[in-house]
């Protein structure tokens, strides 16, 4: 049966290659008559279950009805049903990481071969053994093995399971193996995340993350470039600090899953532009000052140690491409998961972090660029600003009556009104966008984004500025809102001149990717005009959407060369040259905007009018205590 | 010029690529009238010289006459000398390692580029930009860069010289560099020999050697794998002890050449089977036993630092091709230099070791095949055998009359007669094969290897047989003739097998290679029947013939190709299993042939009447004094 699926082109798998070991071959023959096909389709047409399939499913179980595809030969007409597990190129459908219709098919696949044994007269070399052996067994040519594998070859015997990577055997085992593993890493200057998979059936085993260890140099990565700039030998710390971290986590999704990190075959990285360089050990500077030189924008192979990975000694670790100087692999993840390079509709991907890289098209044509947003959205240049962490402000609601706030911080679901004794420590990004979303819709900030002198205790004079008191010790003050104004004027700005360039005014979906999409509120991030208007049913935070294109890259070799073609036809626009960007960035520092409609939102919400630019100026400032005395 | 001589397809040299740093494109401008070509070549024909050239001049020297190809515009007809220096692919001829003829044309190359800069406009890596300057200033397509340079071409800024191996951009220098350095190496049980040379112009600026530190777990290759066998771990030892010894040297033949070895980026190694597996830290035991499974017989690259070298953090360390179990990557090496598959003249190759490794033939056809010879040749189980250094006797005349003999110790070009304080240490080798040889002319042993009882005080009772005293406390006993004869046996039957199969009689030259090939006087070992019949003047020591062999692989990549080629093609006879081996080896006992002829060794020398067959066993011996009392 094997063969014939073979013969006839259906997807049917093997690792062991047709000795009843692997149980990949598993079909089900269907009994009965098939009019339409003229088959009538009878018990006899197979031959009877073997001695190998009764111990295979004494070993492993067998699905009453199943039979070995590589035991069951045929004797007559018999109408068969390929389950899904039993197809080499199956699709798996991954919830978590947001990944549909993915097929398995990765860049190493695991092969049991018989060599002929080595006698005397034997006049060729256990390479060209299995090498012959690979191509009577598997009718694969020219197949080499790699030097690193020479060692396992020696012990492994004539019989073994071989894992071949692009024509190259990579590893060894003795007698037969089942299967091999991966890992995808996403390497974010905050966290990394990374993901176990079970390279044969594409089944994820384990998931973890952990803090990135740079973080003691800097929160953002401008100060993590900064480090290297100041200190000799800082870019080898960094770089050592990022590693240990990547094989740390690969330790821990090891042990999770239980199995033995030498099992790990693959490895597949994402990472903004200065993650990609630190953990290749490259030098980030050249990213820090312009022209923010990219050392590659193409995909990179190394082996898993050279990025402080311990896993089989012949492990490779694929890097996926960057794209430009500030726009990373990190997004080339974002893109290979979220496709929008396949689909008509306009597609605006963002991820924010201390630059904002913006990705908008469709499949006609698709464009990158990166804004200097700088890390307000992080929570940094906030005077009671924080990393999204537990005892954070996230969410923010104030009464429009009597100005007072409720909020809630990060690892506790009451709101501040129903707990008083939240003690929170500070604001992140998801949560200084509500409060100033929701002081704007409260009247607090004008569209201009003056902090306006309300009768309320909560508003406070702040030298010559008001401050909105929104817990004890935690006050939005006007140049946090300066700060805001400022980031997503310029993440605006970058997105507009996207839309210039494709001459369109209207964008079909927004994907919010990394941990700031994830937390925030895409109405409040509307409110204030951090991006265009859109239907807010087609604005989704894209959850680790760069996580999913590197388990893409992991899981299916044409995934990665889809990412290199496609990340060579992005246009790349430099949004710092460009003389329209400034003339966007001034307009857009207005709430939501200066000039441009935000229709779908009003549908929503009742924006508060936009005061006549006459007024403008000859608003009264109440003098401050400070200027009073 | 070079633009002119580019076109033409003349064999001008530029590393600079036309910029007048690096006066690999000199010509010289030959002026006059060349009737025969209708041409009238004068200083007109040719642009003044350049300010650059001036500079050169001024830098480097140049000589009266000469031009920088890239910098003299033509204006006339012209006739240019090409000197061979200027020549890419010029042949160098090396006396020491007889190499002649060879092309120097190494698997990397040099080439300084100037990128373009980059700018914030610039939506291309630096990869991808310097990929375009090789295009556009060198017209080499598809060029990527190895990972392992990305750091080094961080650093070297948009004027550099990169280093192209295999289409991969393998270092990277800031500015213009020069030329790079390879190192080629004979890995042999006893020495490890090395040979420095410059890439660029195929110079050897060093050469060196030292001792196989493994030389401590035993002279022969079969207790070094007798070691691995009775301890766990041995060949991770024996591994880091011969990688330790490589590196050494390499550091050695860097200091004597005066350059850093950081500049090493092309290592070529060759050696027996053993050492091979050892040096690339493969497990050597399966050589040991039946069926002597070579684990391969491919030619192997690996980065220098997989075989222990410390060099450019690139450099690559290429590895010839083992032939079969017993007839290793040196025999390839020796092949590769002496060329019998190139020529019509049927030759035998023979590095005699443990075991002697044997090729024979033309360009017709080539066989290989080891021989079972033990190390006697290499004075072990030789009673006052020792290896081949200072102290060992290594000459030895004996008197027809008197029987009194006189012989010389290496390190000492005097006969012990002239010199009676010599304090011999032992018998090398070669020295017991003169020893033997003297010793079957002047009658003491027989043809069939019997020491007999002669009136002469040299001659002694030794148990039931008699032995000669060559020196105080050395002694040519019984069994060191039984073991020469074993060894000889052993050796002529290899090639005498071959010669069947080959259908020959007659063989027109032998090179015999190795440090025993080196010393031996060839007559004494045609006189003890090692070899067959030959012209004498066509017997030759082949030197280190597999060192050399190491060097063309270093300097020509098509070099590589051909002894691949080579060694596939080469007909693999295994001795052990072949019945007329065993035939061959019984025939083969006596001195020097029981039945073969050595009609050129007879008109040289008058060997001594062998004795009818009848008188075989009647021989008496004198009773020894052990057995009179």
């Amino acid at each position: 049966m094997l063969n014939a699926a073979r013969q006839l082109g259906v997807d049917l798998g093997s690792v062991c290659g047709g000795v009843g070991l692997c149980g990949r071959c598993q079909i089900t023959p269907v009994f009965g008559d098939f009019p339409k096909h003229q088959i009538s389709s009878s018990e006899a047409a197979l031959t009877k279950a073997t001695a190998t399939e009764g111990e295979y499913e004494a070993r492993k179980g067998l699905t009453i009805g199943r039979r070995l595809g590589c035991m069951a030969d045929i004797c007559g007409d018999v109408v068969v049903d390929v389950p899904a597990t039993s197809q080499v190129h199956r699709q798996v459908i991954r919830k978590e990481l947001e990944l549909v219709d993915l097929v398995v098919d990765p860049v190493s696949t695991l092969h049991y071969v018989q060599m002929e044994a080595a006698t005397l007269e034997t006049t060729i070399g256990t390479t060209r053994r299995l090498a012959q052996a690979l191509r009577d067994q598997w009718a694969m040519e020219h197949i080499t093995v790699d030097p690193r594998a020479l060692r396992d070859l020696q012990a492994a015997g004539d019989t073994c399971t071989v894992v071949i990577r692009d024509g190259v055997v990579a590893a060894v085992w003795p007698g037969f193996h089942e299967t091999t593993y991966g890992v995808a890493i996403d390497v974010g200057s905050t966290t990394i995340a990374g993901y176990l998979l079970d390279l044969t059936t594409g089944e994820q085993l384990s998931s973890g993350g952990l803090m990135n260890p740079q973080i003691r140099f800097g929160e953002d990565l401008m100060s993590r470039v900064s480090y290297v700039m100041m200190n000799e030998g800082g870019d080898r710390l960094l770089t050592d600090l990022v590693q240990g971290a990547l094989n740390d986590l690969v330790g821990d999704l090891a042990k999770q899953a239980g199995i033995e990190r030498t099992e790990i075959l693959e490895i597949t990285l994402v990472g903004n532009p200065i993650m990609h360089h630190l953990f290749l050990g490259l030098d980030p500077r050249p990213l820090g000052e312009a022209p923010f030189k990219l050392t590659t924008d193409e995909s990179i192979t190394v082996p898993a140690s050279s990025v402080g990975i311990k896993a089989h000694p012949n492990a490779a670790a694929y890097v996926l491409p960057c794209i430009a100087g500030h726009v990373g692999a990190d997004t080339a993840g974002v893109i290979l998961s979220d496709q929008p390079h396949t689909r008509s509709p306009i597609a605006l991907l963002v991820d924010v972090g201390t630059n904002a890289e913006i990705v908008l098209g469709n499949q006609d044509r698709l464009l990158a660029a990166s804004s200097p947003t700088g890390p307000a959205f992080e929570g940094a240049q906030i005077s009671a600003g924080q990393r999204a962490a537990p005892g954070a402000i996230e969410r923010v609601r104030i009464d429009r009556a009597t100005l007072e706030p409720r909020f809630k911080v990060i690892g506790n679901d009451a709101w501040s009104t129903e707990n008083p004794d939240l003690d929170p420590t500070g604001i992140c990004g998801s949560g200084i966008i509500e409060a100033i979303a929701e002081l704007f819709l409260a009247g607090v900030i004008s569209e201009d984004g003056v902090v306006l002198d309300r009768p309320s205790d909560r508003v406070v004079p702040d030298g010559r500025t008001f401050s909105y008191v929104l817990a004890d010790g935690i006050t939005i003050t006007q140049n946090d809102v300066r700060a805001i104004q400022l980031a997503k004027a310029a993440l605006y700005a970058g997105i507009r001149l996207l839309m210039d360039k494709l001459d369109i005014d209207v964008i079909d979906e927004i994907r919010l990717a990394g941990a700031f999409g994830s937390h925030i509120n895409v109405m409040y991030a509307m409110i204030l005009g951090l991006i265009p208007d859109c239907d807010l049913t087609k604005v989704n935070s894209a959850g680790n959407a760069a996580g999913a294109g590197a388990v893409m890259a992991l899981l299916n070799r044409d995934a990665r060369r889809e990412i290199e073609t496609v990340v060579r036809r992005i246009e790349k626009i430099e949004t710092a040259t460009e003389p329209a960007f400034q003339a966007h960035f001034v307009d857009a520092m207005a709430f939501p905007h200066k000039t441009a409609a935000y229709p779908h939102l009003s549908q929503k919400i009742e924006l508060p009018q936009r005061a006549a630019p006459a007024a403008q100026g000859r608003r009264r400032r109440r003098p401050s205590q400070e200027e009073s005395t």
